[in-house]
């Protein structure tokens, strides 16, 4: 029986032990996609205790303490940490299998040196032991004995990137911190607060937006903006992706309503003006360079009781409809007719549409190694069968070796150690396809391979 | 190599064996759902021969022998139980891998003591033995080998209940047999026999239904009556949850329309006459503190020529679509958000639902521990494989140690044997996982979780 | 560790490797749907080099090397055969775990006797020994190697058959060659060209084709040529099942304006049209005992780009949406309520469909083991997952006993290896059940299964 979270945690092979400690182990972390507030990092921010740390933000622990019937004040609310954190802790012992059973397990080791298993009873002591080292633990500590190379953030074109210029002055920060580009409020036309942040955006661009040729014109002039600042990826959060090619006139029609008269679009006509500025975006980031991430699938604020109480991303999103292939490939198409397709990465929520989306990449490949990728598993599975299900569908239906590899996706500065899950999971992958006789046991070829999805990969492809 | 069916069946690591063994083999069976007839256990029925026992009512088995070519007259037919028996047998051998082949070998040792692989050639021998043995297991002997705590049948709103009340009065019954609330026919406006239908449960209520007051009326009378005979769980049946807010007028008039003319809704009326009847009898629950199951997927009576023959219920029902994630969480919403959801459990019979509805209960938890549940694998998805992709999707999205575990959802009293299958399942997961380091090796955590799954947490649940 | 592509490639137990090698290996293959060309192997066709027998049609091997970046002038253009090998070897190590890279080394190892890992440093002295033996390997050469003792090609209506005759009077042809009668023009109304196909249909069956009826004739009397040259196999490749009852009058006007005036159908009559035809056709093969094979769920031609420049079947496909489950039950039932329905295997290209499948399928068998069929993991699924997971899912909702088994479905005389990959991973799920004892550990009724799925059912299935 394998130790839980020893130094062979997920690895049953000798060669998957083999891959993971000689060749992936010690590599840097290039996270080239999280939420982290870069605020946080140019002030080194430091935690007061394990329940800010862990639980401030954390919408994955929220979900799990809900799950055990945990009242919310202890989880939002304002009962004192020590609380928050003991509920935390008692919830522990119900959520084997959980993949925050192990990242939680895995933070604890690596950044606290605790190595007891967490439950109702060791609370205290994980509690004392944390916070005795969050005192010598500021973010920027977090992020060096992580060995991150390189962070992108998540930020809107409005944003000032004021943290992102000061962390570019400031040589003492162990990682490059890169600002990465989301201009969801843009796109999401029929959301409300839209015409609030076109004017926004309009202030921050500093000119006036009246209709699609000066909204264009803005998030150009914004593109630069981030361009200067290092920005080479951009990322899109889509209920679906949009196609609803012939439709400009429409398009621009409704973008002109709803700032004039605040008037609503038609759900057409929203997914026109959707589909022409997605396409609009796309075609720069092809003409710069950059990378295009888009994310789909998601249901949001399901429970409106609780969204009007604790407002978005605070655990009341599920999985949605599965992605449409006609859509998605009419999409990326419409680009590609015009030689105009950025490097894309396609990310879904619903696990359904793996397979889809390695044959739709397929279909567009060209010019580069892996120009289009499928994401790692990404939120809801985010999970150790989430991941091996994506790497398996990636390696049957395309180049799993060209594959860029993990991002955090996270919130939380401690969430590094999701790059040593993903790791050990794709090296047991390999080591068990090895063991299988599946691949050659040729430790270079399988190393190389580790290594290049762990690091080499995300280099070449996001030119760092 | 081990043996089939041997006291290790299923159990891969010593973990698992330790926890079936020392920890869940041995506890009560809490039947949750069922579509057994209360009536042969107020009867304490005896069957004929296995064929009766076996063959009689279980479209699982007739499709089997259906697809192997037997010809209707040894499925249905008249043919002598023998030439049925021995048709079933002989087709066994081509039934590898699937889940009858396990039930019913499982409920060979268990009941009959017989221990023989069931074929042509065995047969006879097989027929003999399980005859034999027949004569002393009635259905309460049966129950009572099972080790059967409590059973919840399938009930119709206008039933009288007269099984249950003499089941009640019945000190030798060795369970507690309780009725299940099943108000299908009521919900289900567009099939025929509804307005005949509505007559019996006027009947059965003792008041007139004219229109959609006195039809709450009459069924709040009846969930009083099963109330009173200690019913605390609904069941629902639908082709996909409704989801139409802000259409009661619709809803009223369908009904209206149907009870005067006989005239049938348009497909809108009807979705929103269920779902405010589906709404109205949700908050009934929650007042009561019962559970409300919704099962929903199934694709039903596909074959036209077979229904007009057999009718439903015999093998020609499928897998029907995916469910919609925008209704199913729109329709809990529609009850959070008057705090009048109740204690839920939600089937999908499409496996590809199981992600979907993991993250679409995490929405709606508070209160109590596993307010919302994903239900155990159901029909088509009752296999080895099927719960444990539930399983594990469970426990990656949720908490699996919340999880009230298994029904029989049978209508044979032979298949208590399903719990024990499912335990195994049960165990082997948490063992393999434990034999992986995946989770502590810790007997007594492990331990607790399986027992909690196999049976304290249904106890708690429905409050047994 | 196993070797890599050794005697017991795949085989993880011993009784995989028993059955394999005692049951399965040396069966003779019924290869009943492929796409290779009949004329090849009537003219006894020759290759050049290995690039031209790998790469000259093959579209899986062409979409990894874009999926690399390799260049197009390398893939489908001009460049010189040994450039193309190279930069096709060039890309093997970033394929592990794509069937390609098994499909490649096993037909190095049993065709060109290379045991070596294909890969840039091995490149030229692959495409040495390749090309050395290929003087000796002719494509009757390589069918006799294989063992391959009938194959089924794929013939449009309109198709004269000289290649089949041919072969039919040629008795040194070491296998049964048959047409496959694939009527996919004539259905697919809304496509270009649709009515100067129908113009070579009404040429090859020598009568005028103005409306549906004299297309039902020309059509019956094709199949009667078909017929008399051996064919009892039909396959159609539809986008989705069509299902549009009661609309005969539209679906004759849709074809009888087309064909006068080329005016293109509504999507509602189209269906309409291709229901019909569907219908008319079935019921033929219901007649004549013919095989009905139905593969939907293919998104084709999505890049509009290289379509233009390449055409159909150049690697530009994905998988479409998931099969409606109502649609496709209710187009068989429309068969099945006439008595009518013909023998049917069901294809889907979106894996998510194959519980739907099973248990549909299961709702219309009779007459004989296994009427209707889902068939082998096709395509995109055509990898060691997916067909595990068909096998897996087919045993849990029907017989895996019935089914008949693998076909290349390929373009390609090397593929015959693709039986061999099919009979070591059915082997190793059988050999897996029996060592885990989820099945007797009965060497006898294993082998009897596997042999029956390798060969004997198909032989049975298809009257050969």
């Amino acid at each position: 029986m394998k130790t839980f979270i020893d130094e062979d945690f997920l690895l049953k092979t000798k060669m998957a032990k083999t891959l993971y400690h000689d060749y992936v182990e010690n590599l840097p972390i290039l996270d080239y996609h999280c939420h982290i507030d870069p605020m946080e990092i140019a002030d080194d921010r430091r935690f007061d205790d394990i329940a800010q740390a862990w639980l401030g933000g954390d919408h994955y622990k929220w979900r799990l303490m809900r799950a055990n019937g945990v009242e919310e004040r202890l989880v939002t609310g304002d009962a004192p940490g020590w609380e928050k954190f003991r509920a935390f802790a008692q919830t522990m012992p119900k959520a084997l299998g959980n993949p925050v059973y192990h990242w939680a397990h895995l933070e604890l080791c690596r950044y606290f040196g605790y190595e007891e298993v967490l439950n109702g009873d060791t609370a205290e002591e994980a509690w004392q032991v944390c916070n005795r080292q969050l005192k010598t633990l500021p973010v920027r500590e977090i992020i060096r004995r992580s060995r991150v190379e390189a962070i992108v953030t998540t930020d809107d074109p409005a944003d000032d990137l004021k943290a992102h210029s000061r962390l570019r002055e400031d040589a003492s920060c162990p990682a490059k911190v890169l600002p990465g580009w989301r201009p969801d409020k843009a796109v999401n036309i029929t959301k409300a607060g839209f015409r609030e942040y076109i004017g926004r955006l309009s202030e921050a661009a500093g000119i006036a937006i009246t209709d699609f040729d000066s909204l264009k014109e803005a998030l150009r002039l914004r593109m630069d903006a981030f361009d200067a600042a290092g920005c080479g990826v951009s990322d899109h959060g889509l209920d679906y992706v949009p196609y609803m090619p012939g439709h400009e006139k429409e398009a621009q029609s409704a973008l002109a309503a709803i700032l004039k008269t605040g008037e609503l679009p038609a759900p057409e006509a929203a997914e026109a003006y959707q589909f022409e500025l997605l396409r609009f975006l796309a075609k720069e980031y092809a003409r710069r360079g950059w990378v295009l991430q888009l994310h789909y699938g998601a249901l949001r604020n399901t429970n409106s009781r609780m969204f009007d109480r604790l407002g978005p991303d605070t655990g009341y999103d599920s999985i949605g409809k599965s992605g449409d292939p006609e859509r998605i490939a009419g999409f990326l198409n419409s680009l590609e007719i015009e030689d105009a397709l950025p490097k894309t990465i396609l990310y879904s929520l619903n696990p359904n549409d793996n397979a889809m989306l390695d044959s739709i990449i397929g279909c567009f490949q060209k010019d580069c190694p892996g120009k289009l990728q499928h994401g790692a598993a990404w939120w809801f599975n985010d999970t150790k069968t989430g991941m091996e299900e994506q790497l398996k569908s990636l390696a049957n239906l395309s180049l799993l070796g060209n594959f860029v590899g993990m991002l955090t996706d996270s919130r939380s500065f401690l969430s590094y150690t999701r790059h040593e899950y993903f790791r050990r999971i794709l090296c047991n992958v390999l080591g068990t396809w090895a063991e299988n006789g599946e691949v050659p046991a040729d430790e270079k070829l399988l190393g190389d391979m580790a290594r290049a999805i762990s690091y080499g990969n995300a280099k070449e492809y996001f030119k760092w």
